[in-house]
């Protein structure tokens, strides 16, 4: 069964989708735009949510919960906000259904009209800086650094599985600062603790940088960025950190009294990941067996199968399992022994491989006489024997080398499929063909950007925090230019 | 500041609210009937879906995620579920906003309307039940034990933080069963979690028991819940689990070949509890001083506070209190040591006082001196003096002891507070005199709990499972009965 779907090289969009139904991640549902998250799906978003609420408690960060509905009219209040969200939302404007008259449904009660409308959320800057303004007086008030778990709807007209989805999962923290430095520090360390996030748990290698003023966050002085390459050679934006200066705080006007005795205005950042990165996760280290979860982030790290004939077989066989369950529990590795009699070993090495459990363990009778286990790993599909001695301590090796190697197979890639242009026919060429990134000058002006984009449907993913200077010429407008950007075209 | 509030005695209601409010677990917002759950709040809740999670997790259900909107035409699928939460909606009707025609400001675009209108979720069953009909084939499909966490929106026209809001957050479990035996053990299996949870946690008493017909979940063909008696002589619903019959698989079409080969309807349960639980263990526990918190569920377990005059004596005040930090840590305590100099050692009792600390330590010089600290419980208010020998095992031993203690606090409270009624005019005196529970035949009719409801506001909280049949004359219709029930009004 697990085979049955498209390979990468047939149809690459195909093929994600394929595995995120077929290995039970989530499915769509009734409501169009909206998914499912399956529990295997969501085994491993709480597994992402876990570690990345340890790292924003780790840096000071508590977490909170603000409201679902926000009042229409709170949109209008930041000018640049209201253009980049408050166009492609659900909007709720009554409060009451009623049995209708024919008996047959219900329908809307046209008197339980709300006098505003709500908007469900698509961020909430608003809500939460406008509770913000009772929440501050002084500078003694500050920083305020909460998180939010929360839901959020933006009416997307094309959806993808996770990439795109009309409702989704997130966090977003919102913080509030007394000086402007401390605001960009704040949006600068949570820019690291998602590239760690995706470095060390997702195995993503990561390019850090700013977004050009095109694509930044609407209300945002700066947007930092994590942007990774899929295997297609598209670009996938992980995780945003902005800077919003005092905008939100002079929208909603949430003044302190400083150390000096002066009323100032408030300084502010905001950061979120998304289960987005969900569909980063699969579209980066997956194959044409299947997923490939990297350890730290799978749910199930180690499965063991029996093989067998007889039923003293299975029982000699299930004794010796259960020993390495229990030595592997105690090492913090989850592991299951799958002795199910309903599906033969061949099913069950498929099915493993297919959802990307990362090592698979199998017991035979021969294994038992020698002391012996064979070992498969999923990111090589290599098989060893390894010898019963120690093996919690070789298998949480075996685990950490899958992590470390499915992070520099993803690094290797990223490095083979980033492009140096220097000529516009180079550039056209290279998206046309491999994909990828491509390192290239720009004049940095808003409008070429916007032409390339409507030529070519690349975009500048990101200016690299360690892009060197260098003199150049835009590979459009052929101005000068003093750095060279990452172009891509992007999810 | 912190006993700038109403008393219980004066007005208990006041009372409820100003803590809430006061101590930084929750306050309205912007948008009717919503709250903000702010960050010390939202700490104890993390605590208590931590637990709970790690108890749903140990009864073998996994965590899934399914959409906020529910189409309209869902709600008219099964009959009686209509009429429970088809009404009081946030109903969407709208997906877009477009800029004014004067430019002031945003309106909703009239083109952008949807075809069927969503209803954002008030329980989730119907979108469940319809998701299940796809992944539901087999008996071999079966069980299926799924929870979410989420939020849903009740339009409630009066609304109290926490214990009554428009939206609130919770987690509600959906269950698929081949029988009716299995999905009846479930129901009661979960309602055992919920006490548990209550008892050893929270520490609350809660009765167990089943609701009559007239409180029955809209759609269940049994409801059982657990029933907490609060300060003020109310009852509270603590948790809620449902016998759901095959109602939902017939309104949504769930069949799945038996073992034997025949199509049959699907059985099933939900179960639910929400962050209303906040509400109830403020008002369990908390006094005329603020907020009293079981050690199991404190966010901070332990102050330390040091009493000084010198920078010097500072300096070995806090040499010594780092030690103790160090040592209640590596026992799994959370503390915090307050050494702001911006605020006198008074105003900190206060204020961990009014938060609800289990455990305040104050360190002076003459406590370095004598190899002693002062320590007070929060339960009591008692203070002694400890020897610093021993001192984590002495504060683990501290803390089990507040967590017995508030434990054994409610239940006789409860007990003292259980009436037997056996005439008219008895259950009304109870009633409007010391509130609390009354036990009370009753002729078993929805007819007479209506009329009951309706002369006393007071309603059939609970049927207790562990009830002793006992032969009695209705209290309302002198009619026969089998067994007594518990009255009570309620929040």
């Amino acid at each position: 069964m697990a085979k049955d779907f498209a390979t990468r090289e047939e149809n690459y969009s195909q093929w994600y989708n394929d595995l995120v139904i077929k290995a039970d991640l989530a499915e769509n549902s009734a409501v169009r735009g909206c998914m499912v998250i399956k529990p295997y799906g969501y085994a491993i978003w709480e597994k992402m949510q876990a570690q990345l609420d340890k790292m924003f408690k780790e840096t000071g960060h508590v977490n909170a919960y603000f409201p679902l509905f926000i009042p229409k009219s709170f949109f209008s209040r930041e000018a640049s906000h209201v253009e980049g969200f408050a166009k492609e939302c659900a909007v709720v404007t009554h409060y009451r259904l009623k049995n209708s008259e024919d008996g047959k449904g219900i329908v809307v009660d046209p008197e339980a009209k709300l006098e505003e409308e709500l908007i469900i959320r698509p961020t909430s800057e608003t809500i939460i800086w406008d509770t913000y303004r009772t929440w501050i007086q002084s500078y003694r008030d500050l920083p305020i650094l909460i998180n939010q778990w929360a839901n959020v709807v933006r009416w997307e007209m094309r959806t993808r599985l996770f990439l795109r989805t009309a409702e989704f999962l997130w966090q977003e923290g919102h913080t509030a600062h007394e000086t402007e430095m401390e605001a960009i520090e704040e949006a600068e360390r949570m820019l690291e603790v998602y590239a760690d996030f995706a470095e060390k748990f997702m195995a993503i290698p990561v390019i850090k940088g700013k977004k050009s003023v095109n694509e930044r966050f609407a209300g945002a002085l700066e947007t930092y960025c994590i942007e990774a390459l899929m295997q297609d050679g598209k670009a996938l934006q992980a995780g945003t950190s902005h800077f919003l200066g005092q905008n939100f705080a002079k929208a909603f006007d949430v003044q302190f009294l400083s150390k000096e005795n002066k009323l100032e205005y408030v300084w502010a950042t905001s950061w979120g990941v998304s289960t987005r990165l969900m569909g980063a996760l699969v579209m980066s280290h997956s194959d044409d067996n299947g997923l490939v979860l990297p350890p730290r982030l799978a749910p199930l790290q180690v499965v063991i199968i029996p093989i067998y004939k007889t039923a003293e077989q299975l029982e000699a066989i299930s004794a010796k399992a259960n020993e390495i369950m229990l030595a592997l529990k105690l090492k913090g590795i989850s592991v299951k022994y799958d002795n199910r009699d309903t599906y033969k070993p061949g099913w069950k090495f498929n099915e493993y491989e297919f959802k990307g459990v990362p090592v698979r363990l199998a017991i035979g009778p021969r294994d038992l006489e020698n002391g012996t286990v064979e070992v498969a790993r999923r990111d090589t599909l290599e098989k060893n024997i390894f010898q019963l001695t120690d093996i919690e301590n070789k298998i949480e090796h075996l685990l950490e080398s899958i992590q470390e190697n499915l992070y520099q197979k993803a690094l290797s890639f990223r490095e083979n499929n980033t492009y140096k242009a220097d000529t516009w026919e180079e550039f056209n060429t290279i998206l046309d063909t491999t994909g990828g990134f491509v390192s290239a000058h720009w004049d940095g002006t808003a409008d070429t950007e916007q032409r390339i984009k409507e030529e070519t449907k690349a975009t500048i993913r990101v200016i690299p925090l360690d892009a060197k200077p260098e003199e150049g010429k835009c590979i459009y407008s052929g101005q000068p230019s003093h750095q060279r950007v990452l172009f891509a075209r992007a999810y």
